[in-house]
């Protein structure tokens, strides 16, 4: 059987190496003619709103589905027109827009931080009265990596900061002083079979995730799944879901969600009995779910712009090295490395000799 | 940096899905158009001693392995004449005739069943005088899966065994009531560094090996691991050496060698730190080896001829399938199913499920 991906980055890269050994086969729409999937699947070269390419995508696959969430929602309606296409569009759709996103979730009762929408620097005011500093002014779509994101501290900072971010539809946000983020990968199937792994904690560089660390029994844990449970069900959603979460307190707040295979998931590939890229594909096949423990005690820490020494990297005992075939680029995404280790005292031992050598 | 395989079969497969992580990409030469390696791999469709053919892989990688031990010697010296070929050339000549290795073992002081050279009718009758009943002939090369063999029982199979195996230059081998199979995989990089995993135990249906059971602490290893340092050391040996050994009482005694990734040592992917593949690509580009320690109890069980139903046997947890991407033919191997318990009992039990599956 073969699947479609829109998008070649690394994920589709990751998707491709866990579905070989599911006897499936993968090809994927880019633009990027040096794709980083595309040496291990079919490449379609083309803009995801090319309907002659998406015709041909059609043609050649049983079943799509995708690696980024601002994927155009007229390529879906088209695709969705002759095969499946998982996870479903509401689930992108609510993704996609922040505020669609934060209003789902205050729907079904999730505790989220306060946040307004914002239209213009009118509203823009209004919602920094109901706020107050510091707050955080977010594009409704198109946000990653902390992109897309302005923090405000006082009144002379509204103006800059709704034109810095291009005078887009956004939301304002209270800034939390969060204590801790984790976040949860969660799966559904066709089937509608739930899994959910072990909550991560998340530790960003420059808005940027740099180390997910995989907890165990988490206090969290139960009302993290109860969460996405929601979720998963209210959108009938299909494949992998993200959720990142603040946590404050007993206070876990919903920060954002992503309908695919996530960056702070990449531990589950060693370090879970069955990695998310696999059961993402379980999911859409309705193939069932495989178990979500962790093997040992994991952490995974991103590559960002530059590659490491492989041969040092992996000197180090228990560590598994990820390079995606990208050319380095400051703040790209390029690889990562997952460490797996018998106790936790282990492994952050072990991820101190790493910090060092990256 | 891009490696050369001989040989696009399932061994070539899973040494690409484990090469991408490390970064690597892939050249397939391998006369068969549908070879199970293609879809991840550039693939040279050609005979392996095609000069032309050698010429365009030796342009398009950097070093070149390969999966399977009777590669022409000619494709391995035009290849070695511009880039390093691992394992070396004398290890495959080794391995390539069952001649050369038994006298091998029996120089480096490792034991072997009795065995004797036969040309003709007539030094087979001589060696039958010297090992007796039952014995088994087996032709110098060529042989794998139990092809090419003949067991002897009495004075009259002689010239029906001598005409089966098609009076190609053979030996005559003690047929030995042994007690267990076991093999050893063990890896020597570029640099010397060494590496063994723990020993399996293999169970055969038909010649083909159907089960391979990954032990623990077994008292056979530290002998095991000696002879296979033996080997390494004497070969100059560069990636993975498989060993095939019989256990009677407290004998053990090497039956056969293969200079490569090995079906006996499949259970690694899942079942050890690191697995066979990855450690034969860390060893022929002289990274440091990773860790060969069993990650629980584990054990793999070959799909042979057909496809199983890959719901039910995903449907029992800790269970890992690979498929291949070959069709199903009778006595092919097809994929291998690993699994992953944290008992002995419960490996066992697991198995016995997946018995009545496949």
């Amino acid at each position: 059987m073969k699947i479609g991906i829109l998008g070649g980055g690394q994920l589709a890269r990751m998707l491709a190496l866990a579905g070989y050994p599911l006897g499936l086969g993968f090809v994927v729409l880019e633009p990027a003619a040096d794709a980083c999937a595309a040496p291990l699947a079919g490449h379609i070269q083309a803009a995801y709103d090319d309907p002659d390419a998406l015709q041909q995508l059609a043609a050649k696959v049983e079943l799509v589905t995708y690696e980024f969430e601002s994927v155009p929602a007229a390529a879906v309606e088209q695709l969705g027109a002759s095969l499946p296409v998982y996870p479903p569009a509401n689930s992108l759709a609510m993704a996609r827009d922040r505020s669609h996103e934060k209003n789902l979730f205050r729907e079904l009762g999730i505790e989220t931080a306060p946040f307004f929408e914002v239209h213009d620097l009118q509203t823009l005011r209004l919602a920094v009265e109901q706020i107050g500093f510091p707050a955080v002014l977010k594009t409704r779509t198109l946000g990653y990596d902390g992109k897309g994101q302005q923090v405000l501290r006082a009144g002379d900072d509204l103006q800059v900061a709704w034109e810095t971010i291009g005078q887009a539809p956004a939301i304002l946000e209270g800034l939390i002083g969060f204590e801790r983020e984790v976040s949860l990968i969660a799966v559904r199937s066709v089937s509608g079979e739930l899994a959910f792994y072990p909550l991560a904690e998340n530790h960003h560089e420059n808005g940027i995730l740099r180390l997910s660390t995989c907890l165990h029994d988490d206090p969290m844990q139960a009302r993290a799944e109860n969460y996405a449970q929601r979720l998963l069900e209210n959108l009938n959603h299909v494949g992998v879901l993200a959720i990142e979460f603040f946590q404050i307190g007993s206070h876990l707040l919903a920060n954002e969600m992503a309908p695919r295979v996530h960056n702070s998931g990449h531990w589950t590939i060693e370090g879970a009995e069955t990695s998310q890229f696999e059961n993402h594909l379980r999911a859409i096949l309705g193939l069932p779910l495989g178990g979500t423990a962790a093997v040992k005690h994991v952490a995974m820490i991103n590559l960002i712009g530059e590659l490491p020494d492989a041969s040092a990297i992996l000197g180090l005992k228990n560590t598994h090295l990820h390079l995606y075939g990208k050319a380095p680029r400051i703040e790209r995404k390029i690889g990562h490395i997952t460490v797996r280790e018998t106790s936790e005292q282990a492994l952050q031992e072990r991820l101190l000799q790493l910090k060092n050598l990256i």
